[in-house]
């Protein structure tokens, strides 16, 4: 099958991983903005004085960013400067060498990834003016009660005339947020803001983040089915595996909305999609394959079964212990047992390393380092690499580039990023759009679908088997391709 | 002591008094924007087309409003025209009229309420954009795992960080929905949205409504303690009596935030801002009152009980089953068996009317009709009667007010409306600044002071004892005073 691999291809592909590598080994250390900084310096007013600064930041490697001048006072300009760092210990590296310069008095470091974050990243706005008590009869009392009176004769209405339409809760109890953890509820409410944030400026949805201060499964899923009526869907986020299934699972079975936990449909969509176009672009049928996965939790579980769903039976699945197979007595669960059941139909046992030889398909959700140069090299041809954990995958995409036809990893400094943000805007939009009860696995194909074919043939590449997650197209496209895959299963209102 | 009332002044009431007559029996009949509807008509382009529907709309007692032209097509204009109506079927009868004119046809019919609650009143929006990696490296991954490790080493940061700083949670069950009643989760929201947006417009604050899908008392408590942590305030809102009283009480005792049920103190804080007032344009001492009120539900017993604390002592509850004492037995529970053992002094016993005899002050907080003109001359000298059941007070303010000293009711249409919106968007305003732990009688007692203190001595009178709720100075006077108060009290963070 590798005459698909035309010369052409192929040398893209060559040239593409040099400038990869050229360029991982550049981000390693480059400065990011989420380490920027802004120094407001009383600066001598004498030639040369930039220049020195300049220097200065150059020399530590900073990243010197825009300059404002604050004001000009007697002999002396103040002005505002972002030096972009590679980490905190840097950050400080930079301002003493600033502060050693003669001349420079250092008035106030600005962290601008905390700044952006003072007060909160989201707010509650009235969508029309209460100016006086015209505006105020027709939004509130009297005049609200004949809305009142409207929903209590028919709850429908619910959807049209308060919030519920369009307000996702996205509800975590801070036990498995990104890498850091259980870090509770108050210090997992950043994240569940910036997922806010996205629902909004991606998908013009309307999301409220609620850190939940118990982390009980029953009293879990009692508060969100009471809080359920304000919302047209249920966003989980960062709860930990096992728990967040049965969560899921019994909050589908009893609320009349859309429940999802993101950290698994999210990133079971967007596998599923990158894995669709590999097989475009490898012109092979995806259900013939074999696929190696490590890590069996939220995200692997949910994924693996997913592409269990959609037809692919050869799935060998992982973790610390090595497969997980029917037989294994240890570190099990109802959920890898069940998982167990319905897949691995070669029966293999044994180490990661045992069950990738002749594998065509990788995918880690798993930690770094987990697999080898070696373990690649025994796959099958063309192998296909999705080294998903994050910030560090499963293998450094340095060392598997050379030996991959597709590599994929879910951060954003490399090519082909796998990133559930390219999934929830879309299927929550859709959703919403008609009022959909619930969700189910057509849905999410749909969404995968909808995300794969954003690429068109002729646009298909080893570097691009999954869009931007800046591509505008996306969250249209899957929008209306869940609207359609709800109305067909009859989950539309 | 009714030398207080100066001829002058006693005038100026008198013909307040006329005008207010005047007033409330059109009022009783006046066409209001809370049924205001939007007629497009597709009008025959005729001369005297529009002076036709002008007097149809006015023979029907409509009040014709904004009139636009939408466009001109050949031979027709099309416009849209506001009515105000009085009712829905008065609505109806207008637009049978306007249907009975040749030459009009009506082609749609807006009801401006609900159009202005179509998709819900508030939005949640981002502060700021996320357009580019770059912005998302600083609101999402990976700058934000670097708040939440600041929160997570310093709680205290959740206030500075996130939304907690100035969010407040307006939660209800939906079982006391203004004067509807018991009418569920769903319907209740438009009520609640429409308090989140007077947080917004009032106070600047990010307020998010959530009904619950629960009347339990137990599951009410552990829903509003899980979901905390995200807020720096809980407004409850329209939960039933007695349970609105255990509910706060535990809530309190629980959390490390400000609890507030708006219709117990929102109302008692500006029913004791008004009676300050009050005493000071009668100059009397208004501790040394005889107050006699009636309904004893949540507004009711905390209004008497925060009298209580200010230091009235002689306060005479009565319910449908008239005094509530120590003796009685019918139809009590532990918080009017409470109530009664801190009050009532000459231990009064039998019927409203029977109260009233020779008291200063009524306080209404029941429903209409309660109390009749003779009531009110059984009254002592220069009777204070706050009749505030709404929409149909305890006595009808044209039958009050020829007997009174000073009238108050619940109504915009009416001079003294007492209106908790005075009062809870800047308290949780003044609680949200010092990030207040809690909330105390001092605290209500500053902010009742604050608004009774907008009024300056000059401008006291029989009909302006209390600010007008758009009235802008009085958010600032309240959060600042409650900041104090919250402050010295030691509740501040």
């Amino acid at each position: 099958m590798e005459s698909f691999l035309s010369l052409e291809t192929g040398q893209n592909m060559r040239q593409t991983q040099g400038r990869i590598k050229e360029r991982a080994q550049a981000m390693a250390v480059i400065p990011s903005p989420s380490y920027s900084i802004t120094l407001r310096l009383e600066i001598d007013n004498r030639v040369g004085m930039f220049a020195e600064i300049a220097t200065a930041i150059g020399k530590c490697g900073g990243d010197l960013g825009s300059i404002d001048i604050v004001r000009v006072e007697r002999g002396k300009i103040i002005r505002d400067v972002t030096v972009n760092a590679r980490d905190e210990t840097h950050e400080k590296s930079i301002v003493r060498a600033i502060h050693r310069i003669q001349g420079i008095k250092l008035r106030r470091v600005m962290d601008r990834t905390f700044t952006s974050h003072e007060g909160g990243k989201i707010e509650v706005r009235s969508k029309v003016p209460v100016r006086d008590q015209n505006d105020l009869s027709k939004v509130y009392t009297p005049g609200v009660a004949r809305i009142c009176r409207d929903i209590k004769g028919n709850r429908e209405h619910a959807y049209r005339y308060t919030i519920k339409g369009n307000a996702v809760a996205v509800v975590t109890d801070g036990t498995a947020v990104l890498g850091l953890g259980n870090v509770g509820p108050y210090a997992s409410m950043p994240v569940m803001e910036g997922k806010a944030m996205i629902f909004r400026e991606f998908a013009g949805i309307n999301a409220f983040p609620l850190a939940l201060a118990t982390t009980d499964t029953d009293e879990i899923i009692r508060t969100i089915r009471h809080i359920a009526p304000a919302f047209g869907g249920i966003n989980l986020e960062d709860i930990a595996a096992p728990r967040c299934f049965e969560i899921e699972a019994r909050l589908r079975a009893s609320l009349d909305i859309p429940v999802i936990h993101d950290d698994q449909h999210g990133t079971a969509v967007v596998v599923l999609a990158a894995l669709i176009n590999v097989s475009r672009l490898l012109k092979r049928d995806i259900r013939k394959w074999r696929v190696v996965m490590t890590g069996a939790g939220a995200a692997g579980l949910a994924t693996a079964s997913m592409l269990a769903s959609y037809g692919i039976r050869d799935i060998v699945m992982c973790d610390k212990h090595g497969v997980i197979h029917a037989g294994r007595k240890v570190d099990m669960d109802p959920y890898k047992r069940a998982f167990a059941r319905r897949s691995n139909p070669r029966k293999v046992r044994g180490s990661v390393a045992h069950a990738l030889k002749g594998a065509q398909v990788f995918i880690g959700l798993s930690g770094p380092n987990v697999i080898t140069a070696d373990d690649v090299k025994s796959m099958a041809k063309d192998p296909v690499v999705f080294a998903l954990a994050n910030p560090d995958p499963e293998i450094s995409p340095e060392e598997a580039l050379p030996l991959v036809r597709v590599l994929a990893t879910g951060r954003s400094d490399y090519p082909n990023q796998i990133n559930n943000m390219l999934s929830f805007p879309g299927i929550f939009r859709g959703l919403l759009d008609v009022r959909a009860r619930g969700v189910d696995e057509k849905v999410k194909f749909a969404a995968a679908q909808a995300i794969a074919h954003i690429i068109r043939d002729d646009e298909l590449h080893e570097d691009y088997i999954i869009p931007s997650i800046f591509n505008r197209k996306v969250v249209g496209a899957v929008a209306h391709a869940v609207a359609e895959a709800a109305r067909k299963g009859g989950l539309a209102s």
